[in-house]
């Protein structure tokens, strides 16, 4: 699933500035693994709210992380800027899939990508619903030509 | 990479015990997804510190991980307690892939599994080396029959 | 506000189990400041749900954070545990202030201690309420003899 | 140690943006209490670094945090973003007290605001040392005249 090569910017679609924090670094000086799937569903809500209009306090219909990866390629340390690139690689009914890379200040290449599949439910019932109208067409944005 | 099915205890040979914190809680009510990932390296980092003998502060050679995955499966929310299981799929001459289930309170399968690669490196030059001799015995113990 | 010197378990009412986790380490080899307060707010929920059924998910009346402090006496690091124990220092007509210590596995005296406050309000509103009598009367059975 | 009223941006000497992530929000739908710390650690990270000379890699003076408080006034929730500012209340011979106030989005008064301390130590013996010069230096530009 994960590609081989680090990913260039214009593999992606949309991106946010997620600047590190000085926790994020561990004790061997790096930004520890984990902190780097924050980046990766901060850069996915971001893009849900702003285009496409989910509201976390009050839609009805929401998403639920059901699998996500990651490929460190090289390491990124506080004070570093992230910035993460979006894509869209499929849409289904309920569910789609982002693929997201990382770019380490101003590199041109990924130092970090991966993807992270979303399934849409109910709020209450947690049952999977389709994805509503206003996602759908702010992710179809996020498809690339390629694909 | 991931198996269809939830996985049972006995699928794995080492465990930790790791109850979920207040914050771990996102705004859906349930422990946000990347933190399923610090239960996988720190279940991880016990065995490696217990029955390995590494030493994060001075070992020359440390773990750097170049790639995990999580299948989500069923929600967990604080204040859940989350036991985690770890087998070793493959060892390599400098890295291992680790396989992680984690099991909500009582449950008998996995509410979430996946997988976390390791590659050891000098910790200076951030040269991949061999597994050091006590880590690979360690490891070895976690190696399936079925495997 | 806060004590000159370390704590006893004895000056603290009840007590929560809390491993740390490998990302709790920072640079310095350390827990980081930040993840104290995650102790802190973590062995209160815990009380609060266990004792005062307090509902997270559904509770009309909740409790806000409005002030927190730490003091660090000494260093913890993974993989200690830390086992937090809480006290209550002040019960308001819609406040109530904790007093919490921090014991690294099986220390006598605090590594850190500190105190927070929590305002009840009303979810929907967040104007301030009434501490519900259920809490109210869980929160007393915290309250030192010396107070 | 806490100011009664929220603080103006003019009551501060350096910025740093910061913007929150998905998952700093809470099960109440707002930025939680811990993360608020983080935002104070990295705000006074970013100042040593940039302005002061402190390498976290390999200074053998660091800085460890002995107190630290916070008084939480307004909430904030992702995908707010947030500009910390920084000024020094008092320089000791090893130590130094920081206040910080936390601004969200374009808010002129601090929605949060509190205090850390500072204790510079020989990184191997962890014994207190005296400021770094130019540690001192960077400091001196952050007391306000009124202090």
């Amino acid at each position: 699933m994960h590609a081989d090569q680090p990913q260039p910017r214009s593999a992606y679609r949309a991106f946010s500035l997620l600047p590190t924090r000085w926790m994020d670094n561990d004790i061997y000086g790096h930004v520890n693994n984990v902190n780097y799937y924050s980046f990766f569903d901060t850069a996915i809500a971001h893009y849900l709210m702003r285009e496409g209009g989910l509201n976390p306090w009050k839609s009805e219909v929401i998403g639920f992380c059901v699998e996500s990866s990651c490929r460190f390629r090289k390491a990124v340390q506080f004070p570093d800027s992230i910035t993460a690139g979006i894509r869209v690689k499929k849409i289904g009914r309920s569910s789609v899939q982002y693929e997201i890379g990382l770019f380490r200040n101003d590199d041109e290449e990924t130092s970090a990508d991966g993807y992270f599949v979303h399934v849409f439910v109910e709020r209450k019932s947690e049952k999977s619903k389709p994805l509503p109208e206003p996602i759908r067409l702010a992710l179809m944005n996020l498809l690339m030509p390629a694909d």
